[in-house]
């Protein structure tokens, strides 16, 4: 439902906000969770504004959060994002629109803030930040269905995609302890790498690792346990999204995965973006449901909500970009490998999370959906090196000659999103990168 | 390593615990968190003797574990064992000689203790149990090759275990949200079955409903990400166990399993006993690592330590009963479905913790690690429905006539665990409970 805080022609007293090409113009309104560069403060709940932060905790004390937002902004006294999403949806709307009014250049709201800027704003190049929410339980779909295919294709060439693919949405659980914040290095993981039960696998570094290009979703009010969410209500417990790196060791996972699917091929580390853009600044940029071709199956009735499929998707273009050491080293700028859509999911955020719970799994506030690599129809939409160099068998060259089947260490990986429509202001998610660290 | 706290000839000034076919003797001494039944008291730290409870904060603020008890008695003054479990086995063992010296009925402590014996304890029965840590990460592995090689016969006959079985303790991450303690209700989970891809699948509640019986083993003092944990320290991380029931629905468990894993089949609920018996209190009771037999590989070299090869083992028998709602109406006792044992698994748990860090995967204070099914080499051994009716073909007549396949609605299932050694007290673990309901 697009409102007030979605129009195009408002602008911000923080300046640079209002720069149309940035991630965090005062239509966007993202919550992360920060603290001066080095110091040993609390974290704190904040709000990306251009090259800003708005701290929430300083803006509620100041008065300046009150009335309707007073719960929401006192939620917002924590460590952490995961009191505000347990709120649920009128309460984030409610925050919202007192944020708009407090970062916007024409309320009177936003004069008295701007005459407080300085107690109230941190500049990003001043401030870390970590993962925003205390993830209780993180999930990885499969929702691209040509990545499904894709990868299908290179290990049962006969039958890429399973029988169930186009009924299931296809999930498993993640590690929630090795998710980190964007920036972290991650370092190289040792392991098996076999072939047949009588040859000893070899154990050492992972030769193949890659990452996978994702979004996650996090889960906003919870459900108990043995009560499912139907499809209906499903957005209303999604509260936002950020990007998301899966990163993975393809020979250890090929070894690994049967018959469980994988583990130690992935639990080493997951990357997220620390800023979360909420489903309502992303209001102008729902897609229908997928491109599930003609002649595919309709979702069973559980999965079908009519208003779904009209617009549960999202228009978000997701780029993955490249920067080896040797390019850093020669002052060239990174490379672009890829750029998806999450509009290309099979099935939606909605669908992922009614699936979650159709058996009575109860989410919480925190949890982390992600996508799974978000793969288009072309070989440029390819979300990981698997896929981008066929298993390694058409190396990329990249511009300054590098070839690269997967990763090499020192390579930074660095994945940004953004929606952009005629008539409205560009929403970004900001940066999620990692460098590759040695074993 | 024994020590004074696992001596046979000692008694309790708490009667209860003196009888020599119980749970909890003096030698026991297991963790567990407790509240009175019905009250909205905090949940404190407990530990079972006999059928009392001893309220550890309670001993703590009587100044009965001060010294060198003040710091593990201090981190138990919470309502979880995480705290406990950060601290490591040093101050485990230490304040597992003061409780033990604080209950027995021959020490100057214990006669101090019994003194105030109406301020110190709990009878279990007015007592209601929790989850007794917070489980930032669950795992199950599937540590049984018995399990592995009765399971894998039924879907591939040619090729019942996979070539990675001998090399790779498999396992992948389970859902912490659900994990719930022994006798809530666990409800009959909904899903899909299916067959092919052209079929739309059903969507209802399971028709397979099954257990596992399995034990859990809960991680002491965590690693930090990156940095694995080596075999021959392994022992040091694990704080205790506990009995686990990994409820399955096989319908929804076949259809949804390839190629990430089970999922909703698996992730509606899973049963913890309340009480965590410590390693120091299994010492008299390890075994040899596993019935490895001649022939197999052995462990690569991370995974092998020659201390861990002689005692890395527990000979700890499990047992799983059921009571149908025809036996609770009869008045008729609970039937035994098999007799297992964790001696039989193919991997010891210091093996399966030092393998899932040993890519630089961090394990956290108070995260859980199944065994996956306790199935042995018998017919009689084997811990679950699947393996006990071959997939329901071979159908189970219970002593009242009645016949199951797989679980029924108000089936009650019952698991119990214990260890029994000449010269030595029994320890048990106590029970882990749960009956069906109905979706």
């Amino acid at each position: 439902m697009l409102n007030e805080t979605h129009r195009h022609d408002m602008r911000s007293w923080v300046e640079s906000a209002n720069d149309s090409f940035g991630d965090f113009p005062v239509q966007n309104l993202p919550y992360g969770v920060f603290r001066r560069r080095g110091s040993d403060d609390a974290w704190r709940v904040g709000v990306a504004i251009g090259d800003m932060i708005l701290d929430v905790n300083s803006a509620h004390r100041a008065g300046l959060l009150g009335g309707e937002a007073e719960r929401s902004a006192t939620a917002c006294d924590a460590p952490s994002l995961n009191a505000l999403m347990a709120l649920g949806a009128r309460d984030w709307f409610v925050l919202r629109a007192h944020l708009s009014r407090l970062l916007r250049a024409d309320t009177p709201e936003g004069a008295t803030a701007a005459a407080r800027a300085e107690t109230l704003l941190v500049p990003q190049q001043d401030a870390e930040l970590t993962v925003p929410a205390t993830v209780g339980d993180y999930t990885d779909f499969y929702a691209s269905v040509y990545h499904a295919t894709n990868v299908g294709s290179m290990f049962r060439p006969d039958s890429p995609l399973l029988p169930n693919y186009k009924w299931v949405p296809i999930g498993y659980h993640g590690r929630a302890s090795s998710i980190v914040v964007s920036g972290t290095p991650v370092r190289r993981p040792r392991g098996q790498v076999g072939t047949d039960a009588t040859t000893p696998p070899l154990v050492g570094s992972s030769q193949r690792l890659d990452y996978e290009a994702e979004v996650g979703f996090f889960v906003g009010a919870g459900n108990a346990l043995g009560e499912p969410i139907p499809i209906g209500a499903a957005e209303a417990h999604l509260f936002g999204i950020c990007l998301l790196n899966d990163w993975s060791a393809r020979d250890m996972q090929a070894w690994e995965y049967q018959p469980l699917g994988p583990f130690l091929a992935k639990n080493f580390a997951t990357t997220v973006s620390p800023w979360v853009v909420t489903l309502e600044a992303l209001a102008p940029f729902r897609a229908p449901a997928s491109s599930r071709p003609d002649g595919d199956p309709l979702p069973l009735p559980y999965l079908m909500h009519t208003p779904d499929q009209a617009h549960g998707g999202v228009d978000l273009a997701i780029e993955v970009w490249l920067r080896t050491t040797a390019m850093r080293e020669r002052g060239l700028p990174a490379e672009r490998l890829s750029v998806g859509n999450v509009r290309d999911m099979y099935w939606t955020p909605a669908q992922l999370l009614t699936h979650h719970a159709s058996n009575g799994c109860n989410l919480r506030p925190g949890d982390l959906l992600g996508s799974g690599t978000l793969s288009g129809p072309t070989p440029e939409s390819r979300g990981c090196l698997l896929e981008l160099t066929w298993r390694g068998s058409e190396p990329r060259t990249l511009a300054n000659g590098e070839v690269r089947r997967f990763l090499e260490d020192g390579d930074e990986v660095i994945m940004r999103a953004s929606c952009e429509r005629e008539g409205f202001a560009r929403i970004g998610l900001g940066a999620c990168t990692g460098v590759v660290q040695p074993t």
